[in-house]
């Protein structure tokens, strides 16, 4: 993985991924102490950054291949991601989700032309349907972070935060990625390694779901106690993963956990000063930059909005949260 | 009022002003039976297009004068684009607002840097209390609308969307546009008029509220029966303004009125697929593309949100509207 796979990652999202501005507000440096330079993510097609990883994964399959479809296993913006990058090329999308998966997510990878396959988590293989259906049509998988061109996709947002920093009049600060499997931390770490090398990348996630923040102190990688029960589902993660880890330990500081209720008031602060919506797990480093000021350094922070697909009941459980 | 003033004014706000995105979603295009191109002006400095008015009005003004500050009437969106933009000027901004104005909205302005004078509707005059202290500091009164550079501000607006319209491949539609007292509306029209005369404008209202429909159908003006009432408060105005009805009289196609609950459907349909946050005048404009399509022509339709300076309590009001 380099500089050169993202570039390439680039060329190809041109015209298909959107340039997502980079939003601040002087009510949020004012809560901060600092300079908030927000990457709002949200704004990405499908709600969020992961239609860049899909759309680089798919745009580089050898055409022939490709036409067959691809297939991939995701409740969540992974799923919806793959669903619209396939749609735009004009092929097929299998997405496998669990049939308990919320309707609404069901409903939306569907309308976004996705072909959802539902299976029984306690009776049925998902890595066997998947095997089966892909063998049998000759679809091709595509993973959710820890795979080459998906990690150069979401790189490409690290280049247009180097550009939009520098815009800004920031060349040195630290750039605060919400992270799962460390897919979208990896990639902004190696885009900024190379075009803003004053910006370092720093992992942000929910308390209790810290498993990158443990891994890079720890020297090696740690799992999460437990997979369910955060409100930010969509980057809790078992591990980080065996491509992404090395990447951020290379290249990332210290991680931040941040706390459900921080995370939720997040989502009100950007609600009310940036005019998004984040979903929990997409505000966790708005959350850090935000309230964890004091292990934070420097004049200004970046962080990353990366996603807003959240239901209404959960955005108004943030709005009524005082502040 | 012509096109080299609006380029006039896009040159000064160059830096200074966001250029917003135009965003789109399948689940919208769906709806409104057409592709819906949305400029979300709701993501412009402090939430709405208005201080593109008042950084044109600002900067265009003789220093030694500008820096005497600048006075301006309002409780709403252009007091806080008028605060925002002085104080990036440096110079004062006093807003008189009435003492019963909402306490976030005044808390906002102050927030903004704006000195915030309060008067009382009952027992005071709001103009004379506005000219004695404009002569008294040598403050220049901003106008809301009708003001030839506010109007050249908000033009700036309809720049973007002519290129932006461009690169989405459409070149012919109808811009619908939320109207109040028609700044915004007659400036994006000249703007297009110069650079896409595919587009043309047409102005959304809300019902009761429609002003601008009513002036443009009998082609003199007409004024609204009631000034209160409305949560569309942002947008609701006595008349179309002097200078910008012969505008949009001459430039404008038939204005379109919705309900206030379409109004908030519009809003929950801008959260769940676009990912902003629009207020309820904000969203009049997305509510005609997507619930009057039968009054708007061609495959595509292009419209602005305005503004996202709503409250927790009605954003929680349109979240709970059944679709």
């Amino acid at each position: 993985m380099d500089i050169a796979r993202i570039e390439a990652a680039a060329k190809r999202l041109a015209g298909h991924a959107r340039r997502t501005p980079l939003l601040s507000s002087p009510f949020l440096d004012e809560i901060a102490g600092r300079r908030v330079l927000v990457k709002a993510e949200c704004l990405q097609h499908t709600g969020s950054f992961k239609f860049r990883g899909a759309w680089s994964a798919i745009s580089v399959l050898d055409p022939e291949l490709r036409q067959r479809g691809v297939i991939a296993f995701s409740s969540g913006n992974h799923a919806q991601g793959i669903a619209a990058a396939a749609r735009m090329h004009g092929i097929p999308a299998v997405i496998i989700m669990p049939s308990d998966a919320p309707d609404a997510k069901v409903a939306g990878t569907r309308g976004l032309g996705g072909e959802v396959v539902l299976y029984d988590r306690a009776s049925e293989d998902r890595d066997a349907i998947g095997a089966r259906l892909a063998a049998e049509r000759g679809l091709t998988l595509i993973k959710p972070f820890d795979e080459p061109e998906v990690i150069a996709g979401q790189g490409t947002c690290g280049l247009e935060i180097a550009e939009q920093a520098a815009e800004a009049g920031v060349s040195e600060a630290d750039v605060i990625v919400c992270c799962g499997g460390g897919g979208l931390t990896s990639g902004i770490a190696l885009a900024l390694e190379a075009r803003a090398p004053g910006l370092r990348v720093r992992p942000a996630e929910p308390e209790g779901f810290d498993d990158v923040k443990r891994s890079l102190a720890a020297g090696e990688i740690a799992r999460n106690a437990q997979l369910s029960g955060s409100i930010c589902d969509a980057i809790v993660t078992p591990q980080p993963g065996e491509l992404t880890f090395p990447i951020m330990r290379r290249l990332c500081g210290p991680g931040l956990a941040v706390s459900e209720e921080e995370a939720l008031k997040a989502m009100q602060l950007a609600f009310r000063h940036l005019k998004v919506v984040a979903e929990p797990g997409g505000a966790v480093a708005l959350a850090a930059a935000l309230f964890h000021g004091d292990e934070i350094e420097g004049n200004a922070v970046v962080c990353t909005i990366s996603g807003g697909n959240v239901d209404p009941e959960m955005f108004k459980r943030a709005l009524d949260l005082p502040l």
